[in-house]
């Protein structure tokens, strides 16, 4: 598995993804029905730095494309995951990253997760942030949390009944945040 | 003092507050020098509702304009400060309201932040909105911590270091919120 900037050619895949996740509804707080226009606008917005996690098409496998697509490799890759990195605030807090992570549904429990979130994290101290922050982690999302918890991060607020989960109803969100820094 | 929503008339005045507190620089995480443009986009964006807080002009108040400008009134109004509120998130996310606030560097102290804050709970609780939070109250804006308070918002969560101040380095930021529902 390879993580890279994302180009103009995985709009397709990321938005195939970034559909799969959002239509889910109870991990991100976004319209489920949000259109590709404002999906990609969001994952492509002005200060964003936006990664694909990609591996080499297998020779037969279900959810490799029939025919390689035009690449740089000339080869076909799978997107197995997305992640964008960028400021949380403007101004005197630009020192505090934000991530998101999304996982192709057909790529879970492979940890593309942890992966991307480990290549994140070394990507937010290289471009010198100081910490990162997740403002918004559902409750109930326990495998993001676990992670999160795994690498570092601490819930440091909780906002009581913030989400509306289709299945559970008003849930906690957490903030989670981590220095970067000694 | 009366506080309305405001219209395309109030953006020159709404302009001159925001430049003025965004210039001190220590109570927002905005850059400094945020056009004119990018301000009233961020103020008027979608799905924010805007409102100014004004009050009729003095006879020969220093701060108010030589000359009448066109108005509603026919009379001239002094735009003392002004809010916005917004859903915090999108999606299952939309029933907590975020709310920002500005008043005139010349009209501090005259309780104009309470009158627009009660105002606001006000709205947010006609709207329908479930709960309020905001994200990102600057620990040493000690003014605003204790009238979030007062009004029955609780600290949440801390985010250390999280904004750099100009003349205190690197201060925390604080969550609050409070439930609008019983």
């Amino acid at each position: 598995m390879t993580i890279r900037p994302a180009t103009d050619a995985d709009r397709d895949a990321i938005w195939n993804i970034f559909h799969d996740v959002v239509a889910e509804g109870n991990t991100y707080a976004l319209n489920p029905n949000i259109s590709r226009e404002d999906a990609l606008a969001y994952w492509f917005g002005p200060g964003t730095h936006t990664y694909v996690a990609e591996e080499e098409a297998a020779a037969d496998g279900a959810a490799v494309p029939r025919k390689p697509t035009a690449s740089h490799s000339h080869r076909a890759r799978h997107i197995l995951g997305t992640y964008i990195l960028r400021p949380n605030q403007s101004g005197g807090g630009s020192h505090v990253a934000n991530a998101g992570f999304m996982v192709s549904t057909s790529a879970r429990g492979r940890g593309i997760g942890r992966a991307m979130a480990k290549h994140c994290l070394s990507e937010a101290r290289r471009l010198g942030f100081r910490a990162m922050q997740f403002n918004y982690v559902i409750s109930t999302n326990t495998t993001a949390i676990r992670l999160w918890q795994d690498l570092g991060f601490e819930i440091v607020g909780t906002l009581a009944s913030a989400f509306r989960h289709r299945d559970k109803g008003y849930v906690d969100v957490y903030v989670m945040y981590r220095s970067l820094v000694a």
